[in-house]
């Protein structure tokens, strides 16, 4: 008898299911009120997806949560935090909102949590303003120059251009005090900033919208590194934490910045620096004479946020796998939102949901069970640092790496409706590709989603052509755990904007209390089709992974990538490592052994489709191209990294998009001299590509050879 | 049609092919000449093992060498390494010989290496000497205790109690400038050291025998850690390679240490202190006035020892596994010796040789194909520190890792006569009985090995009553990397002593140049039936391993270890702990969820094993059998410790048999404050076995349950 194999039907039949009315009203339930991570309305979505996925009629095999204990950082209640200009003689003189606007009845609730930098220390700064820009190291470095004393300074800073925890670090090391950041409305709101030209008017943030979000540099519970954060777990003390912001720091709205920044002293920003306030913006320190404040005036920033142990729970729905019930095909979005989260997460969530409901109901009508198990995962309190999904990856580490077929992450569904966008390893190129080709595209005309994204994002491939170009996986969503700790093929898949319409640095409401349900059913994505398209993406790429017979993986895609990092790397390093006699050779050979090994490969597969080979036959050449990703992982190249280990995909600094530990330790080397530990460490870092890229070539090559 | 499964037939016939004749001949050739690792008679044995496993009628499918380039150490041919007594005018009244005496002609040939300390640096240091017992920690203390002065001495030790190169570290830390190492006819001899009672006419090791070694602390090469030793691969500045004695040290004979010993002034040693050189052993400093030397007279020690980069091979030969090649049995010894390693390797080697040459030659017949992968190594370089085998794990960790389904090591075969000797993990434990059960003792009687080996190693097992031990494996060979640093379940086998008959350390010519064939023709193993029935012993065990449709790993047989481990930790460290706090009751919880697991998996077994499985189904169980191991690993619990990250069996210091970061952990705390560092390491350490125990226990429950 035939093995069991996608069936192309039923995934016709799933995508016709997926209905975009039903994704609109769960969104609608999902965001009515705020769920901030260990609320009680967090608690009571974990008990709604469990009552899902426990449905008899459209449920799931079965449904559990898994609480974790969890450091997590909110504002003090009885102290709220505030950011004042004060007077020489203390008295305030302005006092910035402590809370948005009231615009929709839904900013008054008690349960909106007041905008605050999570993690950031308690502590009440005051002193003279300065404007620092994005808060970058070269940022700071600028001000230096300028002879500007930073010292006891408050920093105001934007949204954009360094992590937000990154910016209290730069402060920090040139002596600042405080820092404040705040959106401006040439990065959000391509200008716009009258209230009759944003929300609730258009999809624009209004002028009192402040972006929350968490101040933590690394991500998991911050007490308990590598290990799960289970109620007996060993917790580091407070003391010997590291990641969280050194010095206070407070997010404020446009409305507010605009009263600091339009009064300040000093000399002009550069041009750069200039943003949509509507005033030319200066360096300070301190506001000038004659503006709304007495300039010796001051800016006080108190903080009075609280570390607080609460548990955090997932939510883990299966689908057992009819015949591979080991290999799992994860498929998750967070959970908890800062407020009420329509789009983020509830968008990702409302897709999740709608997804269950329709695989769930196949298998309980008895019509369907795939090949592969499929995993649900809801996540929790990822707003504070993808916690619920690291701690999962900590407590089943050996379980999901010997088992796991790839991680398919949907956290905002829909950031705005104009095109596909992925992000994802190598290895899912192909089936994200196949299933793009089959969906129609919900914008005008009849064009396939495949054929509407190559429009936007495209890439010149040697192998195939012009494609859509995927975007590699940092660590902004749950996705990061598991490609950069697991090693696990992963991928992050959404529909967003034309970038030659807005460049908003992500929609407006991102992380304010106007990100609710009115905002995506009027601007957003009215009609919800959009949301539907990506429910049927999805749908389908997790369908191909978990029913195909042999595994949509398509690792010689990563080939590509190869070439591209070695030519990247021969071309701006080669030189300077000619220069302290670091030879590229055998990287090349090394690049060159993983190419011929996935041709070989390749041919190979052709053979076996063409030969209807028998399942044990199958499932060791699915075992090469699932284990592939495994053998990028060295838990021991990047130790003061946290969690990365793929040495394809760590963090890299620098513009030269190579080998990330090349590439880092290349720019750390550059102005030592030659003998430094530093050129070693380069050394040491060639090394551990190459040996990476030879395993990779070696798990690829037929498993009989030597 | 049924599926591949062991063939009790062929495994008869196998048993039966197994000729101890042609391990006899092997033997012979294997250590005609010294084959010291990178000498060109090793470079021979290497092409030697080619032209085995390449064999038209009894080779396996192919067979390469793998050449690493590593660091070694040997003594200057110009400049002797020597250990002198020296009068106070600087003229030489004593000299140690400087090699073996020519007992047999084997041992004054050129390429004998001479005694020496491998990796013991270069120096000529000079002082009055002490006796420092087996060079332990607590041996120093017990000199320091007696108010000698140990600053500027040379002190000379014997072998065991501590490691080579442990002495030597013990030494430095109390400021003595040499050491020396002898070993005493007490501790190898039962006491004898008259020639006439030695080799060769005895199996006892004559005077002038001397003990080299290792003196490196890690394994792998030096230059290399967790890199393969490749041409072009990053090697560590001799200044940051650490592990190296950090003071000159020399290996000498009895006949040697008797002179200077039995010259020693000072007070007398402790009891257990003493041993067979036929006078009092005192402490020292310096000697006694009335004896050989003038009082004031030192003992210089000359250490020339250099090192070198050298080429080194392994040799890998494969059977392809005609179900499932791409489950790889490995079945490895090393090759190189320090002189004619009759016993040690190449008894190991000849068994080697033998069973790859019976399953070659059945396997060129055309009759035979085991189901999974087999795979032979011969290891270079492990007498320096197990360094081909390291190099090998780090090259192919990745595939490795994932594919391989045991790891047999076979070095020294045969001790002695009187029984097995087996050592590896609980997994190992029941392949090994079942194989042990079905074959005949070469001794007296018409026992079983089983049923032999049980009156020599025995314990009471909760589950089965008394049975055979198992000893657990440290570092003594090549399994080390295999389990500590890659987690495959391990074991290493041989015949070994009556301990009723013998307290030798070791065989009496262990690493000396009176370890010959003629040693073993006539004393180690005359007739060569020991050696048949490791061939046949391990050789079942491979075929079962490697032939079995349910892979033999019985992984509930870890229960038994845990539950002892738990035990002892409850006993001897569950006051301490409770008085700082410290709950054992979430290890107890891991240790009962391992057991049901393992409980409840067995039970699936047997039901599957009834309801004639399919392939795909067994295959799934077995990579649960297979991967359990790999759950117990953890890169980052004992970083300091290098390539160890087996929770369960890395080094453990103190007596309590329990897991070893936990006791490790609560070693150093003791004597600490509560609330100390090393009290929350120990805290840590706690978690760490809890999450392993977890997820082994994740491992081994069905494949869909959450
Ligand atoms: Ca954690
Ligand atoms: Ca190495
Ligand atoms: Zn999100
Ligand atoms: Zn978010
Ligand atoms: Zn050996
Ligand atoms: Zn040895």
């Amino acid at each position: 008898s035939a093995p069991q194999d996608l069936d192309l039907e039923l995934l016709e039949s799933v995508m016709g299911q997926l209905d975009a009315s039903r994704i609109r009203e769960d969104l609608r339930e999902l965001s009515r009120e705020p769920h901030l991570a260990s609320s009680p309305r967090d608690e009571a979505l974990v008990q709604l997806l469990l009552q899902r996925w426990r449905d008899p009629a459209s449920g799931l095999d079965s449904a559990k949560a898994f609480e974790y204990k969890v450091l997590l950082s909110f504002p003090s209640q009885e102290q709220p935090n505030s950011v004042d200009v004060v007077g020489s003689a203390g008295d305030i003189l302005y006092s910035c909102h402590r809370s948005e606007e009231n615009l929709t009845g839904e900013q008054g609730r008690p349960d909106v949590v007041p905008p605050y930098a999570a993690y950031a220390p308690s502590g009440t700064p005051q002193g003279l303003l300065v404007y620092a820009n994005q808060g970058t190291e070269e940022d700071f470095k600028e001000l230096q120059a300028q002879g500007i004393k930073l010292e006891g300074t408050i920093a105001l800073t934007r949204y954009g251009g360094a992590g937000r925890g990154a910016k209290a670090v730069n402060a920090a090391k040139h002596g600042v005090a405080g820092v404040l950041v705040y959106t401006d409305p040439a990065d959000i709101n391509d200008g716009r900033s009258l209230p009759s030209e944003t929300f609730p008017n258009s999809w624009h943030l209004p002028p009192s919208g402040v972006e929350r979000g968490s101040y933590y540099q690394y991500f998991g519970d911050p007490l308990t590194p590598y290990l799960p954060a289970n109620p007996s777990s060993f917790r580091l003390d407070l003391a010997n934490v590291s990641g969280f912001p050194p010095i206070p720091a407070q997010p404020i709205g446009f409305q507010d910045a605009k009263v600091l920044l339009c009064n300040l002293n000093g000399s002009l920003a550069p041009t750069a620096w200039q943003g949509a306030l509507g005033c030319d913006y200066r360096l300070g320190p301190g506001f000038w004479p004659n503006g709304d404040f007495p300039a010796d005036s001051q800016v006080k920033v108190s903080v009075h946020n609280r570390l607080q142990l609460r548990n955090s729970s997932n939510v883990l729905g299966i689908i057992r796998g009819a015949v591979e019930p080991d290999r799992y095909v994860l498929y998750g979005n967070h959970r908890d939102s800062w407020v009420h989260g329509a789009v983020d997460p509830s968008s990702g969530t409302a897709v999740l949901l709608e997804l269950s409901r329709v695989l769930g109901t196949l298998l309980k009508k008895g019509t369907w069970r795939p090949r592969r198990s499929i995993v649900f995962a809801s996540w929790g309190a990822e707003e504070f640092g993808l916690i619920g999904s690291t701690e999962f990856t900590e407590e089943f580490f050996s379980k999901l790496q010997e088992r796991m077929v790839a991680y398919l992450n949907v956290d905002i569904s829909v950031f705005a409706n104009a095109t596909l966008r992925v992000q994802g390893t190598p290895p899912v190129q192909s089936v994200v590709f196949s299933a793009a080709k089959e969906i129609r595209s919900p914008g005008p005309g009849d064009l396939s989603i495949y054929d509407n994204w190559i429009r936007y994002f495209n890439r010149s491939s040697p192998v195939y052509g012009l494609v859509p170009s995927l975007g590699s996986l940092g660590a902004g969503s749950d996705y990061a755990p598991f490609i950069h700790f697991l090693g696990i093929s992963s991928m992050d898949i959404a529909y967003t904007y034309d970038r030659s319409k807005t460049s908003a640095r992500i929609y407006p409401t991102y992380h304010t209390a106007f990100d609710t349900f009115d905002y995506v059913d009027k601007f957003v994505d009215p009609g919800f089709s959009s949301h539907q398209a990506v429910a049927r993406t999805a749908g389908s790429v997790l369908l191909r992974l978990s029913d195909s017979f042999f595994l949509p993986l398509n690792v010689s895609d990563y080939s590509d990538t190869l070439r591209s990092f070695l030519q990247a790397a021969q071309q701006d390093l080669g030189a300077l490592l000619e220069q302290h006699s670091i030879s590229l050779g055998p990287l090349v050979t090394a690049v060159e052994k993983f190419e011929a090994a996935a041709t070989a490969l390749g041919q190979y597969i052709s053979t076996l489709q063409k030969d209807s080979a028998d399942s044990l036959q199958v499932r060791m050449l699915n075992d090469q191209l699932m284990l592939l990703e495994r053998t990028f992982l060295n838990p021991r190249a990047f130790p003061e990294e946290r969690y990365y280990s793929h040495v394809l995909w760590a963090p890299r600094t620098g513009s030269t998009a190579t080998f990330p530990g090349l590439a880092n330790a290349c720019s750390r080397a550059r102005d030592t001299s030659p003998g430094s530990e530093a050129w070693a460490e380069v050394q040491r870092q060639l090394s551990i590509v190459v040996v990476a890229l030879e395993g990779a070539a070696a798990t690829l090559r037929p498993v009989a050879d030597l």
